[in-house]
């Protein structure tokens, strides 16, 4: 139990590092600048599986050309903390250069679920999720795969991929975790100043007088998603994106939630965009 | 060296057969009817790899809807003794609703090197291989897998995406087989009528008198085309599609061949389209 951590950058030293472990193996990705969130999933992963491989990746083409690359924030030391405390046994950090080298050219592209919502405000954005995603799954060969509901159309997206795509690989979503105040943990809430970390708490309370308006019987999606709107309108520092009530499986949106449903936010602090989303059933 | 080679179709089944694999394990992609060339792949994958999972699928997307998707032949009884009198451990042989069930909605495109040559002639074709050569790559997770020279476009291709892709997969591509006359073995070969067969060596003419030019000295690419064209159009019953002489890496035409270069044709017997390929070097 006391075996370190294994951290490895190019491709042929991860392939070693895989070929070291016992099954099942669970994969935990990541951008880094890691949260509790992230941490339930490796502790996830270490009560499921004998290995667990994390990966640290802040993976360029799922960003769009106006959107926060350059500054996503970044602290691999501290990261690495908290991986090896939660029991991980191989962390791959690749660059930018190993990932997409010259000449590079393939894409994995999921249709349909991934026209709505993030991906049309996102252009491009699952096109480079599920690539990368594709590439983890591929060079890491997971029993298992770990990601956070916060993101739900990408964890749906990740899912159809998987299963279109024939891996072997079960994909597991594990829900949001959040601040005390209801706030969903998110690298970006680090972006906040600290009146905007204050107000931002406005996604969760839209997102819960919605659910209350549905369990008191609410099935009108547009009355759902005006909920929603009144409660984000009245936070002066928030601007609302987009609200969605929409079907679980298909992301279209609804006229009346009479299956699962998601109802799910984007909003603008500033120039930080925060997403949320409760599930409806 | 008796045990019983293992017959899967679900996608299940051959996870389950995968696993009792040890390996290394090479994969040996078909769509059946197979003939001296798939069996040469086949040999050569149990002389390198402790455990070989053969596949047999005609792989629907990857015929344009002209193309001859419905007449393609098929013997698999005869495959089946093939390939365990070769020594195969896993014959996967999946449908087109298992490959694609309904709601499918996922592609692998290799961009660049797949527009010229064949790709030109029969768009779609190659995202139809490459996400099916992902998929059998995924359910299979083998430590090689063998292609053949004869489509030689197709190997490039999924060299690259196997790199793009960070597949711990190596790509070995084994030489064109021909026939005592030279034609070079195809399933499609079965289509041919007794003096389309015979009339037939004329690609391997072609690329052979284009070869011996290019051994005497020419390096000017049009003169390499020029012979071959000259030499299908003396023939009535072969109609040429196009001769290449281009970049080996690249697929790029060449004006003058100063590097390693693949010069290739399509030439139409009747209604049945062939192929073939030489590497200048």
């Amino acid at each position: 139990m006391s075996k370190s951590m294994l951290i490895v950058m190019q491709l042929e030293e991860l392939f070693l590092a895989r070929s070291f472990l016992d099954g099942p193996v669970g994969l935990v990705p990541t951008m880094g600048y890691l949260h509790a969130g992230h941490i339930s999933l490796v502790e996830k992963a270490g009560l499921e599986c004998k290995g667990v491989i994390a990966t640290i990746f802040v993976n360029p083409t799922q960003f769009g050309p106006t959107e926060d690359l350059e500054k996503y924030p970044r602290n691999i030391d501290g990261d690495l903390k908290l991986l090896e405390a939660a029991g991980v046994d191989v962390v791959w950090m690749p660059t930018a250069q190993i990932m997409y080298p010259p000449g590079y050219q393939t894409w994995v592209d999921v249709e349909n679920m991934t026209k709505p919502l993030e991906g049309s405000m996102r252009p491009g954005h699952f096109r480079g999720v599920t690539t990368v995603v594709a590439k983890l799954f591929n060079a890491t060969r997971p029993d298992r795969a770990y990601f956070g509901q916060k993101d739900a159309q990408q964890a749906a997206v990740i899912r159809q991929m998987t299963r279109d795509l024939s891996y072997p690989i079960e994909i597991i979503v594990c829900s949001t975790r959040r601040e005390a105040d209801g706030l969903a943990m998110s690298s970006r809430n680090s972006y906040l100043a600290p009146e905007q970390r204050l107000a931002a708490v406005v996604l969760f309370r839209a997102l819960n007088a919605a659910q209350s308006a549905y369990k008191e019987g609410e099935r009108n999606a547009e009355r759902l998603r005006q909920v929603v709107r009144d409660i984000i309108n009245l936070e002066p520092l928030a601007k609302l994106q987009y609200v969605s009530c929409a079907d679980y499986e298909t992301f279209q949106e609804l006229e009346v939630v009479n299956s699962k449903a998601l109802l799910s936010l984007a909003v603008f602090m500033g120039a930080t965009r925060l997403i949320d989303n409760f599930i409806l059933e």
